[in-house]
């Protein structure tokens, strides 16, 4: 676990392949303008790291060669049972704007939810998974 | 989850968290020695960050009054499966000295293993759950 640690790094990392995972972001501007509220250079950093890791890819876009265009990797997308749990915490324990009721929603549906991620992943479907709160 | 994260801070954070929930460490000194050359100074830094934000209490031990020995609140144990999926996640892709077969066995078992995870929280069993490897 000290090593996935190592791998994962921070906040911002698990943040980026959250916003990958759920979100439907996808380019470095995507990631910019999300409001999280990443420094530019923290960013491209920890897109670097997550690319070494071998938990995300970079490719250039057909449409425009100029635009890349990021992506979890097999690797990545097993994270989201990580990612389900510190949510289901996180609307448990903290104050959030998430909706009361969600947290025993999605304990409920654990298996669906992880399955409807790995379907969206797998068929690259750009829609967000869930709207912000 | 931003807000999750926000409040674990970093891998130290998870990592302290670890040690209390599966290690059985309790005193500022078990951490300092238990291997992962955490620095004092951030040692003590997130032990008081992580006792504000409700995961781990700090109390003064009836035999030695000048020991603190620290625990995992309610909140903080329900961080388990959180970290039982880090620890699944990393078997499977990190290397590691894990032995064969554990990621497999975790998966399969995740209800037991949790539920001992409690247990043992709750009877304040003092001996480590998992050997290290």
């Amino acid at each position: 676990m000290s090593i996935s640690l190592e791998t994962l790094g921070d906040r911002w990392s698990l943040l980026i392949i959250r916003d990958l995972m759920v979100r439907g972001l996808r380019t470095f501007k995507d990631f910019q303008e999300s409001g999280e509220g990443i420094a530019t250079n923290i960013l491209a950093e920890r897109l670097t790291r997550l690319e070494v890791a071998g938990i995300i890819t970079a490719t250039r876009e057909e449409e425009d060669r100029r635009r890349i265009s990021y992506r979890l990797t097999q690797k990545g997308i097993e994270l989201a049972p990580v990612l389900l749990e510190l949510l289901i915490w996180g609307v448990r324990h903290e104050k959030t704007d998430a909706p009361a009721g969600l947290a025993r929603k999605l304990e409920q549906q654990r298996p669906e939810f992880l399955k409807e991620i790995k379907r969206r992943w797998r068929e690259e479907d750009p829609n967000p998974l869930l709207p912000r709160f």
